[in-house]
């Protein structure tokens, strides 16, 4: 079983709740990385019997720290109309609520179509680029292969700030694996937090919303298969003490997949 | 009162319950201004009296249609951290659900400052710019003075299409009211449908959901007071019944107070 398999594994414990663990594969510096959370919250919808069409809209906020260990997650379609469905999700541990989502499922059909976002230019192909190295970087970042055009995470604190925070690389899952909406949302959140590619000094920082728009159908997933995807993130302000980042997944032949927007929280 | 203190008017009617009415003077094609929807959800834990700190992230989805008349706002603060705090709002009418928000709330501290996002360039100042006409527009549009510099609702409907959908606009509410953060999120969700600006032709649409984050404190609203905003909206991609669309609000003076994400229903 992939990793990633595992790290989203839900066992149904009544209706719309579902008993979650998270995974040591996707450990991050305090609980699990972020986006495995969001996946797992994801796929409790997925595998909701009353779930109709594919995810279009999702934003989670992180409550608190996740603890390693088991979660509840409780998924209530709040309402369910034609061609959409709007779900609140919500998992707990023993503290309380860790996480809270919202979730927007649509029957997706063919209308006009256009990007007007930018793909990212001259990529030299992924072969071309050094995939990053996972040393003394949380367990989470082995999962992912990224290889960096620009703004790779620093190799040290060397505190030569940079005067912006723009990123471009390559990434998929490692080992590689299908693409589905729980992998494309997970990578949405693998974008690292701005401020270390802006400052390259170490900041206490914590991710405390994020939301995700999806551009594709199940179709679109399977097209991509396993290849690499190309992303690109930036910031827009740093200010008292949180900053807001957006970036963009692409499949590898150049079409929008998921757009994704995330506040974080950040020290001095 | 001013017409928006009126549209977010709340009357507590239990802890954490408000009744709220929606006001003829933000009626939209359908049902309110979702604008208006997303400052009263706001308002309501504005109101409560567990609230701390400010708000830093607003995530609303338009569950349904909400009908002229009265509906319920409950608000719960699902989390309450040293400094930030989690909130989940829900609008209830007869028929159900017909909005589901979450809120990042947060004490802001003073921090390292920047911001990477640009702020529009060459903009002539809002006097030697005409005022949109409301004629022939649903009514809330009449609560907002926007003078475009580029991008503007066509006037008519001429399927001129365009090759993108980018909007610059000064704008503020009409009548002139000093800036809150029920303001400036209604404000977040005034930038017209991209599909309109792009396509200069008619479509059924509907926001499904809306994300925005606030990069200011009391001071920076203060500072801002009845001064137009500058604001400017772009969209990323359209593709099979949704587009999604950003858009920012800077002050008078250049400060980044908002940016925000919607994700929309159209048909062709």
């Amino acid at each position: 079983m992939h990793p990633f398999d595992s790290a989203i594994h839900l066992e149904p414990t009544g209706p719309g709740t579902f008993l979650a663990h998270t995974s040591p594969q996707y450990a991050n510096m305090v609980g699990p990385f972020g986006g495995a959370t969001c996946a797992v919250m994801l796929q409790a919808v997925l595998q909701h019997p009353d779930k109709i069409g594919v995810p279009v809209a999702f934003t989670l906020n992180f409550a608190a720290p996740v603890a390693d260990g088991p979660f509840t997650i409780t998924a209530r379609a709040a309402r369910t109309n034609r061609s959409t469905q709007h779900w609140s999700i919500e998992a707990t541990q023993d503290s309380g609520v860790v996480a809270l989502a919202t979730a927007v499922f649509a029957v997706r059909r063919a209308t006009w179509t256009s990007t007007e976002a930018l793909a990212p230019q001259g990529m030299p192909g992924p072969a071309s680029l050094a995939r990053m190295s996972a040393e003394r970087r949380p367990t989470w970042v082995q999962r992912y292969d990224m290889r960096f055009m620009e703004g790779a995470f620093p190799h040290e604190f060397d505190e030569q700030a940079q005067d912006h925070s723009n990123s471009c690389l390559w990434l998929r899952d490692h080992p590689p694996r299908p693409l589905d909406y729980p992998a494309l949302l997970a990578l949405s959140d693998s974008f690292f937090p701005r401020i270390f590619i802006r400052r390259r000094r170490y900041s206490p920082i914590g991710t405390v919303a994020i939301t995700t728009y999806f551009h594709t159908d199940e179709a679109g997933l399977a097209a991509q298969s396993d290849h690499y995807l190309m992303g690109t993130a930036r910031a827009n302000k740093f200010h008292q003490g949180f900053f807001d980042q957006s970036g963009e997944l692409w499949s590898h032949d150049g079409c929008l997949l998921a757009t994704t927007h995330q506040t974080v929280y950040f020290k001095d």
